[in-house]
């Protein structure tokens, strides 16, 4: 079934390949018409087959190894050529600073998963990344790519610094209001599931622990705080209290997010179905509910399902998305797509599994 | 192992004996040492074994069959006779409002688990209940039993009006700080397992669309936030604009609630944590957590764990209970033990299991 | 992204469009190169939209409504027609007996997906579907699709009876064995998500009960038991007595099928693997796992991953599927595929999600 | 509400206190009438708190700290004095080789959670746990403490070897029919949840990959076989060849085991009835039910669900068991009981949560 790399145009290299972000990436690009994965790295993993991290993908990608490095040449037969760094921050930093500049030089973008060039102000990252090390003076070309809020942005990027999870469903729950509302506080209430801890053994992923339970952390310390803020700001929304927490549920995948607004002023709620209707109209990721979103409906896909509700001046959003999709690999495809000149759906536009 | 009546002071009768609520009633009961159940009415199982909707309860209450009715004269023979009403919001209503006089005339004292006569106002009443016929004059016999705020009422009450399952895990994260605070605005962010939907089937609690799903109800329409208002308003709080939704999580049992506090001042987090143990120390199922609570820690138990978090004006409070104990049976047992005059803990103080 | 109808060569209509097959089939062909969704029938929901009863496919199929009955006209303009029954055993029966003489004329080819014509004998049918009224004149048009089993019949049936879902994972983890297999006694124990029990709200499908439950149903009695013997009898298998029970588990997608066989002679490892890799060498769908397969690694694909043990005369035989789609939509477009023509795996050849 | 030591006769040390085995424990023993614990060892957690490792145990055990070994002292007071091993097997072998003489001599009984001294044959247990090292010449100290099957036996034990989880649910289904059966083959399909993997983080019990899961383990290859076997022949079952698989279930607790049994002869659902009922009179925790058992209904409880089916010489028995009471910490406790002449009920005797 798989495609050939002659009617493929995109040439993709992925670092750090036996996450889940990886994974999920590796999976996302079976459906794609126009890449080819030319090489995929892992120093565990070296010699051995994609499908051993991967059990899933048993059956694709037999014809590939994990190599310890990046293999530059194995993507130069390809018109466009796209690196994601899929590895953890504290590896992403230091690696994308000394590779930024030989991979731009041959024409080849980066989409860094992981948050290492994410937040703009020194500062700020040496408050929420302690242990991440990078370039300082790359970040200005690491383009923030949250889709649906900077397509053009995208589209000219030398290289881009693809949106934490909860961050994207904080961020499209706000974005579309951002010039409509006079802010005086703002609760982002974020739940997610267990995947987006990561494949590494963890106590709070721990499946006797986790199962049934529900529980909160970083309240007000949270590091997709300021990388929501970041944004909304740039957006155009004035500057008010905030308010963030991070709450684990007992499923692998999802994220939820229900942001509480307290308004100078009151608004309708046609204003801000409009409002709302009117920013999603040329995002096709981007769906309006009249009801609160399921997470059921958005699993398994690149969708953001959001709905709106107001009462005077207090008016809260919920979004909801795939973790390792929107809020991971399928928004680095879809901003792939756009740094390729191709749609922005192209093979990442299906319907979700229900009941999951 | 059943303690004979001899030995047991209360005569207990339970109306509405086949849902959840009385389920729960009737197992947190085999383990009270003061009490006898009496009677158990239910018109769709009159004449049925206990263990029929309750096939956990097999080897339990085997002597006992559902009546179609309350047979006050079972409760005669005990010192102190309760009867905990268990029933939907709709029966319970008119029923009460046609039984009350004749139990207070025998001094018979009502728990009512549902909402009937819950909120004071009769126009909210009439807003959030519209479908609930109840005697308007009753109101003022029914003590809203939020044990922790209100142990005084509850001991002289004629009756109790039980609170909601949200309502209590929301009115236990703020009533500690309700004059230490000064709001501005405050954003309850409810979550409950599918066992608060009842015995019942439906939509929103079938398990393939249940199960792996999240989603909102009720955004800024529920009628546990009035209920959550008129308490924290008694226990001093000031009016503000506040917000409230509830979200259905995958899971059977427990709510997590996170609430968001905009306040006019800065407050210490010490001064938030002292005030709190304060709250605490003469509550013995509240227990104050350093880390944010676990839902798992308190499943099974009538606890309600609590933490509390601060960033110059901004506080988040996060309470967890088990809706069908501390948010329901439990807390009703609690209010019984304090209007027999027992410690409240009487029957209902032991460990959660971890893990779950 | 949705393909015109000009390069699609294969018209479909659905019979029984709310459920959770024709959510299945409707979703899995959105990914489909060749089918145009034509008609979807639906008594309830006549003339609303699709994504109503299937908010997951909100933004697919916008432009098609329920229609009370099969718009046979609707199909008219392709080379190929196929219905797609997915209405409830005693519903499809009837409806088959009086529809497929006339299908059958005008070169319309019907995939069951009900139990109503999968048992040849008419004994076992009475006894196993007893409310299943059914034209027995017409059995022998209903080829039985098995596709790994039947790939020659089904490319040359009239129509087809799409198999049940614990009957598919319980005959391929045998059919592999069906010639080297000497069996004295074989026992099938099948567990089940729920999502198999359908959309119809059901005790057992209650989410409260559910959640964290296991139990058994149907032991001895359930009305695969027959359509597995029927099928690897018919492969070479010899009779023996067999036991067969389905459990339900608190998932709500996936079947999960350990075969316990005691066999008359010893059979080596080697033997029974190098047996089943030659059975699975042609079949794109059968995935031989040297370790026992993981449910997860099948989940949302249309793969069957088996493995098998032994020890002296007895071997295990573990297989998984999806029960919505190898289990019941996916097999029956892999069937449409070989009917029409096409590679078996067209448009339902992806990896699973993982995690999931 | 902690009864003070002076009304308490059994004086309790527990050796490897932080994992689930002994967490049971602690939270079992704060229900029961006559035990006071002593000593808990950790060398993990030598002088820190018992709630550390157990949070759900805040607020009892408050006086109690870790001690890096059994201090036998502490239990000198009381008039019996138990000592539970709640260790890895691997631990628990030469600890017991080592204390076991001292303990005997001070008259201290040993209850030991493990499996290193439950296996009779040395060749067997060398085969099985071939990393545990452990005194043959203890094992005969060692009851088998099955307690339905063993009531006498473990009433005069000198220490006691209590059963694998798996292997009780496994011998329960069965033990009953041990002389009226005359089996040709017998498959155990047990089934179990995550918290049997214990507290250690491991691949298996991850939660984003454990989460919507199924997988078998130990095909015909796991240890709780031989267990089972030697039991079963002991109670005077006929030898026949065997089939025993476990298999991972998306949950945190709970054992259900169907036993699929080949007999020579048909035998009556009546008799077989009958035998269980007349095997059930005298063991309160084993509850005969007419339809399959619900796991939910022994969830965090002491009870064994059975029910059993026959067609012809084809019988299923199924069992559902809380891995960690019954299959573990309960089943310590009702062997405690006898062995200090209590009613085996003492304190372990109440109904499960439902909805759990």
């Amino acid at each position: 079934m798989a495609a050939t790399s002659s009617n493929r145009s995109i040439g993709v290299g992925i670092l750090g390949g036996t996450g889940y972000g990886a994974g999920e990436l590796l999976r996302l690009l079976t459906h794609h018409p126009s890449t080819h994965v030319c090489c995929v790295t892992s120093q565990s993993s070296a010699g051995k087959e994609i499908c051993g991290p991967h059990p899933h993908l048993s059956g694709f990608y037999s014809d590939l190894r994990f190599t310890p490095a990046l293999e530059i040449e194995s993507l130069a037969p390809f018109e466009k050529r796209i690196v994601f760094a899929a590895l953890p921050h504290e590896a992403s930093g230091p690696l994308l600073r000394d590779l930024s500049p030989t991979l731009k030089e041959k024409g080849i973008q980066v989409i860094d998963l992981s948050g290492a060039y994410r937040l703009h102000s020194t500062d700020e990252h040496k408050e929420f990344y302690p242990e991440v090390q990078r370039s300082e003076s790359l970040v200005a070309q690491y383009t923030y790519g949250i889709t649906e809020c900077s397509r053009e942005q995208v589209a000219s990027a030398v290289h881009i610094s693809n949106p934490g999870c909860l961050a994207t469903a904080s961020i499209l729950g706000v974005a579309p209001f951002a010039k409509l509302l006079k802010p005086k506080f703002i609760a982002f209430d974020t739940k997610t599931g267990s995947s987006g801890s990561g494949k590494e053994l963890k106590e709070a992923t721990h499946h006797p622990t986790r199962h049934g339970n529900v529980t909160a952390y970083k309240a007000l310390q949270h590091q997709h705080e300021p990388e929501v803020l970041q944004t909304l700001h740039t957006m155009g929304l004035q500057k008010c209290d905030t308010s963030f927490i991070a709450q684990s549920l007992p499923i692998a995948r999802g994220i939820y997010v229900t942001t509480h607004i307290h308004n100078e002023t009151p608004i309708a709620l046609a204003d801000l179905q409009h409002t709302l209707e009117d920013f999603a109209k040329s995002s096709p990721f981007l769906r309006v509910r009249k009801n609160p979103p399921h997470l059921q409906g958005v699993i398994g896909t690149n969708f953001c399902d959001i709905a709106v509700a107001v009462r005077g001046t207090c008016i809260i959003v919920m979004t909801a998305i795939d973790n390792l999709i929107k809020g991971m690999a399928g928004q680095a495809i879809q901003n792939m797509n756009i740094m390729a000149g191709l749609p922005e759906e192209t093979g990442i536009y299906y319907p979700g599994m229900r009941p999951y």
